[in-house]
């Protein structure tokens, strides 16, 4: 028995999401028929972020747990040989016996994108938001820095959740941008946390832009953030601009350090 | 009646290419079907470089002529508002009667991307040419240049076209490599013209991916370009590594100095 760790990219556009549903593409029913058919027998797979339909990964994590002996980089190569093209198994590393990605996950890594101009490029369109208004790049700074610390966020959660705890750590909350075209600017946001509830990312976004647009001021996130009421917050922001970046695991189950990930 | 000159984009993956077919989408049929509704009679468009099926384009050139009067924002929004998000109009702008964005065309950037790895990501899948092996960049930025020139450039045609002259000018051939993971190499190849032959730039890059492989050296490029026999040259790169970046124009139709594109 050996359990492992997996890295995974994939371009959420034909996806209903991570989680196996009754129907559609879903990028968790994709791998354990994948490993399912190397084993021999049903393998089941925990994913650390349940990313929603149209959310995109960079750096997923997932765990399985296999009967059969075989190495790292063979299993890969064996899971990239049957999976469509949208879909790769970046890595694959033996882990702590009874290593779950979702429970041992530290913190995540999300980034949303943004094109801001009056026309978004064919090769963004699957993978940015559009908008094609003027941003206050500076105020929105300002809010995205007010996001962080530990906070109850359910005012930035999808309704229909029966989370307990809502009180969750950002470690950072960060813009930048840079110009696309003569006329246009490409933001992306970065957000690092110990957790994130549903659709929170998309909800932060989403105020984000209403600060930015001028319908809300920077320091009402602070109010918006205490009222811990859903309908202060700003609209949820499209899917397909999210991306889940990195998983990050402490010191047993290891890859990075929270707070010092990758660039 | 006004000329119009259009800067276009596409994600080439679904597209039969720039001309029109019999059947399947082309670029050519969407552009005139949305002009000529605009018009309300038909409309003929002329593209400076026929692109193939799975060929994108960042900077391809058309040209129509219109009777309506419209301004060129007008006719961009308007254009846009009813195309497809794979084929977008990034400028309309009256030109010169008689202006033909295919004849008056002085030079066209090309460039080709390439990605050297065990895996390709899912995002570059549908945009760069996926090689597993490592390639000997020196040997291919040698042969590279190697294609600068005035030539005959028969040997890098795809047999069944029926241009007379083969002659044509490379301005400048060359390659730029970066890492992209820790094992992996993006390779982008730039090649600008006077004009190309048919699949010339994918001949191009598949007899550079020869000497990189090190099936050729690099001064073999002299021998095939002196031989005028494509069965000489190396293979043609598949069509979705490639992108027509900029269309040059002479100081009558202009945008830029051929010899001085953009970055």
């Amino acid at each position: 028995m050996t359990t492992f760790k997996f890295t995974l990219a994939y371009d959420g556009t034909d996806f209903v999401g991570w989680q196996r549903q009754a129907r559609g593409r879903s990028v968790q029913a994709l791998l354990e028929e994948a490993l399912s058919r190397i084993e021999g027998a049903p393998v089941a797979i925990a994913g650390a972020g349940r990313t929603d339909a149209g959310v995109h990964a960079l750096g997923q994590v997932a765990s399985a747990t296999l009967t059969h002996s075989i190495d790292g980089a063979t299993l890969r190569r064996a899971l990239n040989a049957t999976l469509p093209s949208d879909l790769r198994v970046l890595a694959a590393e033996p882990a702590p016996a009874g290593f779950n990605a979702r429970h041992a996950a530290r913190s995540k890594r999300y980034r949303y994108h943004i094109v801001c101009d009056e026309i978004i490029g064919p090769f963004d369109r699957r993978v940015a938001w559009h908008l094609t208004r003027p941003l206050d790049l500076a105020a929105m700074r300002d809010a995205a820095g007010r996001l962080e610390g530990r906070h109850d966020f359910r005012a930035f959660q999808s309704s229909g959740s029966s989370i307990v705890s809502m009180v969750r750590t950002i470690i950072c909350s960060r813009l930048t941008a840079s110009p696309v075209s003569e006329t246009g600017t490409q933001i992306i946001y970065d957000v690092t946390g110990d957790g994130f509830l549903r659709h929170m990312v998309r909800v932060m976004v989403g105020t984000l832009i209403e600060v930015g647009s001028g319908r809300r001021k920077a320091n009402e996130i602070d109010e918006i953030i205490a009222s811990r009421d859903r309908q202060t917050a700003g609209p949820t922001a499209p899917a397909h601009g999210l991306f889940l970046v990195q998983v990050a695991y402490g010191p047993d189950h290891e890859i990075a350090d929270p707070l010092r990930g990758p660039a």
